[in-house]
Parts: structure tokens; sequence; C-alpha cells
């Protein structure tokens, strides 16, 4: 399979291609990522890409979400997609560990929002720009990622060029450049993780995909087998490559089915445990005061990952499997609040972490825990993990992403505007441009004093 | 050998550091670069780029070199280093194959001009951005490179990073930042060679590295151990890298001194052939009527990668050392002319090149060449090729590099500015500004008709 095979597949790809369920997936995505978009907006990061665009100048094209203003198509999709992977909340395919909305939803936003495309548009171009991304992946995981690349940032352009060109028109031939363009500057180290340079991977391989599409747009040439051949991507950043899943079944199903949605913004290895705690909590009505101690027993990865016994701030606290199970039986949820540094130094949360005990089971699955309360009266209450809450086999629900949705971006914007937002979403496929929803996407102005 | 250590060299390295030697150099690669996005400057490939940047807009801040128009920074470093690769006539390292100016030099220029800086920070700028490509280029050569990095971009952001921070006066830890940034996203496949994305990946390496620089003045973070760390730079993208290339005998001598510029726009496998038939021409007045025959011995390089015996047009005739050998007997030289489709598809040209045999022996190194011609008359003439000019132990002469300027920058400008422009550089190290220099690198307004 080629490069040119699948940038055959993308042109020939026709409007209205997408079957219902892969559209409201696609919604369900845009939803998750434009929560987690808006609600980092206002990270210093964000600031700082902004100043050295604002250096440049540039058109108002697209909107900058989660803040008033707007900037050129190619600086609103780098920072876009770089918000929205600043809370690490972002969606995943659980088979690549591919972020795919961060890389592909930008590109394909800020062209639809300024060529005034129809909602239905943007989904689809989703569902195809995270089609290509997540196939590239496949083509190169897991050696790939083990490596040393990140895969959200190093596959994320072709996922971009392919939406953005598919929203252009390309023909196949320029398709087929745009995805060789996209081949050539592959983002993202695993050594950032950790410092701003994470976030910035898809923000730049969301604007380089789009310059990508750009450049094919106006006849740049390329390699017509930039993926395949022996110094393309795949064997350049890969060992056996698996190129038969560029274009392997194509249509016959879509992969944004198989897309997945953080519960709680840390790594999914610790989820089961925040899962059944939080279960503890909710529907046995255990109190924090109450328990003597917090058994849980675990796939071995989460000590590995997450073994940390004494955060010190939030991002810390990420890295405990202690931190989280303490907050969730106190708090009965783990979300963003649950990571502020002032929560991490709580005392009663300090108190009860001292109580966690971990035990790694090499029989429990990644998304399985088994989680023992042990009271001060001697009683014990279980709660087995079967399949955790944003996994495979038990997705989250759609007011669950809704839940999240208000969580995230409870800071930036009002309640009323947070559920106007939700419906724009919800009635995309129908509306005529997407400049109803990025509005909705931006703060009001801020009353003046006086 | 670190990356911090490398930053806390570069920001240790105060202004005037650079020996008179080195200075020297630097504007022999600066006249040689210069000269070659000069006169590329009218490619279409440039046209196409500018669209792109020009859709997206921007401030007037740097000149785009060979055109009578100014562009953002970012946007200029782009298009300059693109230009100035699109001849492939621009300088190597010949144990790297690296091109250092190419990613390096359109960054430094473009800060210079649009911060009024003096020439001699610029030459100082070319001089430390050169050392710090090289340096890592030598850490990952040559896996790196068997593997299909093209070097020249996927390690040209790093100097371009240095260059553009040591101007910025960033301290150590925003210049470690800058180089984290650099490293994250090596541009450039060698599976792109033969397209316009080959002269793409120093545009864009050198774009990213102004970039990188510029964020991290932010105070944007990035690994501090971005190039050493196991999932850093060097190990993701080759294998063994000789990290102690990093900051091993800095300062006591500079790379630049060993930067090498072609004396024909081809690659460096056939130079020989050319030094040694050109000489037949010059030195030894053999005319090709005369000529029955005409016998190459030379390095097994030759056929392997130049061994094409019918090109049909301009770009195939660079393949072809039967065209390079014919075409330099006949016309005394090659440069850009010879290689016009026209002058490949030329009888004369076809005519002898049926007459050129060539036999590889193994005892013949990669920058010499063995040349016997046979007359008509039985007769033999021979020339031998120890060393051929543009080789590490021939370098191209002061007023060789100057006929070379004027060569390559004969279509955009004329003659009596070129002169002047070459005096420009020549004085540079005492020029307050840049942009003398500069100005005289854009063709004069063209005179309507009417």
């Amino acid at each position: 399979m080629t490069t040119t095979q699948m940038a055959e597949m993308i042109a020939g790809t026709p409007r209205g291609f997408a079957p219902p369920e892969a559209l409201a997936e696609a919604r369900r995505s845009l939803l998750n990522w434009l929560g987690v978009a808006v609600g980092a907006a206002d990270h210093p990061m964000v600031d700082m890409a902004l100043a050295v665009a604002d250096l440049m100048g540039g058109h108002e094209q697209a909107t900058v979400l989660g803040r008033r203003r707007r900037a050129s198509l190619l600086t609103a999709t780098l920072v876009n997609g770089m918000s929205s992977h600043i809370f690490d909340y972002d969606d995943t395919f659980l088979d690549t560990i591919l972020h795919p909305s961060a890389p592909v939803v930008p590109a394909a936003l800020a062209w639809s929002e300024w060529r005034s495309l129809s909602g239905m548009e943007l989904l689809e171009s989703i569902v195809l720009g995270i089609e290509v991304a997540q196939r590239v992946a496949q083509v190169v995981y897991p050696s790939h990622y083990d490596r040393g690349w990140h895969i959200t940032g190093s596959v994320g352009a072709f996922g971009a060029a392919a939406a953005a060109g598919w929203l252009m028109e390309l023909e196949a031939g320029r398709l087929a450049n745009a995805l060789g363009l996209a081949a050539t500057q592959p983002v993202g180290l695993r050594e950032m993780f950790g410092t701003h340079t994470k976030p910035y991977h898809p923000g730049k391989a969301a604007a380089n995909g789009l310059e990508a599409a750009l450049l094919a747009a106006q006849g740049f040439g390329s390699s017509a087998r930039a993926i395949e051949a022996p110094r393309g991507f795949a064997h350049v950043t890969s060992n056996q490559p698996k190129l038969q899943r560029l274009t392997d079944g194509w249509g016959e199903s879509w992969q944004i089915l198989h897309n997945s949605y953080k519960p709680f913004p840390c790594g999914v290895v610790i989820h089961p445990i925040i899962d059944g705690v939080a279960r503890l909590h909710r529907e046995r009505r255990i109190e924090a005061p109450d328990v003597a101690r917090l058994q849980l027993r675990v796939h071995p990865l989460v000590l590995e990952l997450t073994g940390k016994t004494e955060p010190r701030d939030g991002l810390e606290a990420k890295f405990s499997v202690y931190h989280c199970a303490a907050v969730a039986l106190l708090d009965g949820w783990v979300g963003l609040a649950q990571f502020a540094d002032q929560r991490v130094t709580a005392p009663d949360v300090i108190d009860l972490r001292a109580r966690v005990n971990v035990t790694v089971d090499g029989s429990i699955a990644e998304d399985q825990a088994h989680i023992t309360a042990t009271l001060h009266d001697g009683s014990q209450v279980d709660v087995w993990v079967e399949h955790c809450l944003g996994s495979k086999d038990n997705p989250m629900s759609d007011d669950q992403l809704e839940s999240k949705f208000q969580e995230v971006t409870g800071r930036v914007l009002p309640p009323d505007q947070t559920e106007q937002l939700i419906a724009a979403v919800a009635g995309l496929a129908t509306a005529p441009t997407v400049g109803r929803m990025i509005q909705l996407a931006t703060p009001p102005e801020v009353q003046r004093n006086g």
C-alpha cells in the first residue's frame, strides 16, 4: 500500500460519506476537544506563542479559542492545537496512544471558519483526518513510539493535511504532495514530556499539516512515495512498518468509532483506581474518616509509572496513584480541581494517602482494578472494576462528556454560554457554518468597573 | 557532553570571539550563500511559498533576497533558506554532507536586518551557528544520514536557533530551551531529493530555529537534555551518537574553516571529472572535433550515482557523468548554463557524450580522476586530477568564488550591482548594519516601457 493510494482514497471520498455513527462520534470528539482547548486557553504558554506570532503579524482569519481575538490561519491552528493538549485531558486511541483530535481538528476548524464551510463539512473532515492520522500511526506503532517519538505530534500532520486538503478539494496528486510535506517534518520527542514543548507538538503538527495542504494547492511538489519508500517516513522512523494499514479496508468502517475520552485529567493507567474508589464514595457511601486502610490491587504498570508517594504539586500528583486514590475517596471524583496545588497539599488528602496500600498483580488488566476499604470497625468493602470508565468497553456517555465539558470550560465561559455551546456542537451537522459555535467558544467581554 | 553544556558554551561566547581566519571564511560562506539565494529567487517554488505566506499576511520585517519585497521574519527566513538550496550549489562539510549555510544564514540575516545589527555581529553569528549545526551533525553522522535523514534540514534548526539566540543574547537556560525546540522538529527525508520539498528542508529548518529562539526568549520551556536523553534527538534519530562532539574542544578552532564550496552545480562525485576535462580544454587546448574517444578512470561511486548515459533534461544531466564530461570539453567549464535543457539536448553535446567511456577503479579516491583523450590521429593526451577543485586540499580561491557569484546572480542583478554587492560582503566586518548589503541583493526596479 502506498502514499499515492492513500491520497486517491482521500480524494475519492465524496461529501456525505460519513455514516450517522461516525458523525456522532465526530461530534463527541469535537465536544471533548473544544472543551479542553477553551479551558486551557489562558495558560501562559499560549501568551508566549501569541507574542511570537504577533511579532510577525498576520491577517485576522481564524479565532483563538477561549480568547477574544483572531489570528492568521496558521497561528490559530498552532495555538488551538497547543491549548487542547495542555491539560493532558484529550482523546486517545488506546492501541497507538495517538491523541487524534489535537493535531487534526484545529487545522480543519480554522479552514472551515475562514471559508465559511458548513458544520457537516467540518464533521466529515474530522472523520477523515482522524482516519488518516490513526492509519499512519498503526503503520509505525509500536517501534516508532518506543524509539521516542511522541506519536501525536509525529504523525499528526498527516491527519491535518488530509482534513484540510479534503476540505480544499485537492485532487489526488496534490493530496499526495501534501502527505509528503507532512511526512518530511515529524514533530515530537517524548523527552519533552513534562515541558511546554509537549503541547507544542500537536499544535505545530496541525500547522505543518495545514501549511502542507496550502503549499500542495499551489502546486508545490513532493515525493509520491513519501511514506513507504526506503528513505521515507515509515522506514526512517520505525521498524517493520505495517504499510497495509494505509488503505486496508478503507471505508468499510471508520477509525473514529474507536476513539476514547479521558474521564480524569491524568494518565490512563490510574483511571481504573479512580473509577473504583469514586464508586466506593458514591455508590457505597464510604466516608474517608471511617477508613483505616485503602488497599489497591492493580496492573503492574501502575506502580512503575505512577508510584510517587509524596507528590508536592499538581504536576507530580498526576504521577501518584496514592494521591489519586485518596482524593477520589474524599471528593468522589477526580477532575482539574483535584490536581490544584492546594488540594495536593491539603491535610485531609495527605492524611488519607498515607493509608493507601498498593499491590501489583499480573493477572489484572490495564483497565481493571480491585479496591478494598478496611474500616475502623474492621469491616471491609470491596469494589471490582471490570472495565474502567473511558475504556473501550465502558465509554463515557454523552452526559459524562457534557459534565467534563462544563468542568474544563468553567473558568473561561459562564454556565449559560457553556450550555449554548454544547447545544451548538450537538446541532453542528445542520449548521450552515461553524461561526455560531466558534463565537460561543470565546469568552464574553469583561465588564469594566466604573 | 550535554545540551545544557552546549547552551552554556554559546551563551558564554562573547562578541569579538572570532579570529580573522574564521571571519574570512564566514565572508566566503556568506558570499557563496548569498549568490545562490539571489540567483534562484525567481524559481516558481518561491512564488508558491510566498503565495501561502501572503495568504496569512504579516509585517514587512526582512527582505526576500533577489526580489523587490519584504516579508515577516519567519517568512523571509523560510524563503531565503529555500532559495539558497534550489541550485544544489551551496556549501558543504564533506565529512557530514551538511550544507551549513542554507539553514543557518537566513535566520541570522533576517534578525540582523530587522534589528539593524552590525555586519560583524552577523558574521560572528554565522561562525557560531555553523559551529553548532556541524557539531550536532557530527554527533549523529553517519547513521542518521544512512537511515534517510537529509541532515541539512534535520540538524539545521540547531544552528539557526544558536545563531539567532546568540544575537538575541539569550542566557544559557533559554538557549537550552531553544535547542530543545529545534531538537523536537527535525525536517527532511532523503526520499524528497529531486522534488521541491528538498530545498524546503533547510528553509523550514531555518524558520523553525528562529521560531525556537523567539519562543525561548519569551520563556517557553523545553527539556534541558533534548539531545542526549534516551528519548532525545540523538538516540531517536541515530545509532551510537558521538555526544562528546557537542562541546569537545569548543573554541580551540572553528568548524567553518573546513567549509567547502561547489565549483560546479551538481553532485561532488562528478567534480574531479569536470575539473580534469575542463583542463584538457583550457590548458591543453584540446578541441572536441579532434577527439575520437574520451576515456575516464574514476572512483566507483561515479557510475553508481551518475551513470545516466542519455539524459533528457537539465535535472537528469546532473546525474550523467557522460553529459558533464562532454560539455566540459566543449565549453571549458560547467556552470548553470551547461545544465540548461537546450544545452543538454544540443547536437554537439549528444555527439561527444557518445564518445565518452568510463572505467571504475577502486584505487582512485573520491576527489581524483584520470582523463585520457584519444585524438583522431591516434595520439593521446592525459590529465591526472590529484585533488579536484573545491575539495579539502584544493579549495576555491576568492576569485573563483566571485566568478561563481557573478554567474549565479547574472540573471537577477546587473553586472555593476553584482560588483558592488561583492564589495559590500568583503567590507561587511566594518559595516554598521547589514542594510546596504541587503539592498544590493534585491534587483533594480524594472523600467516600464512607454
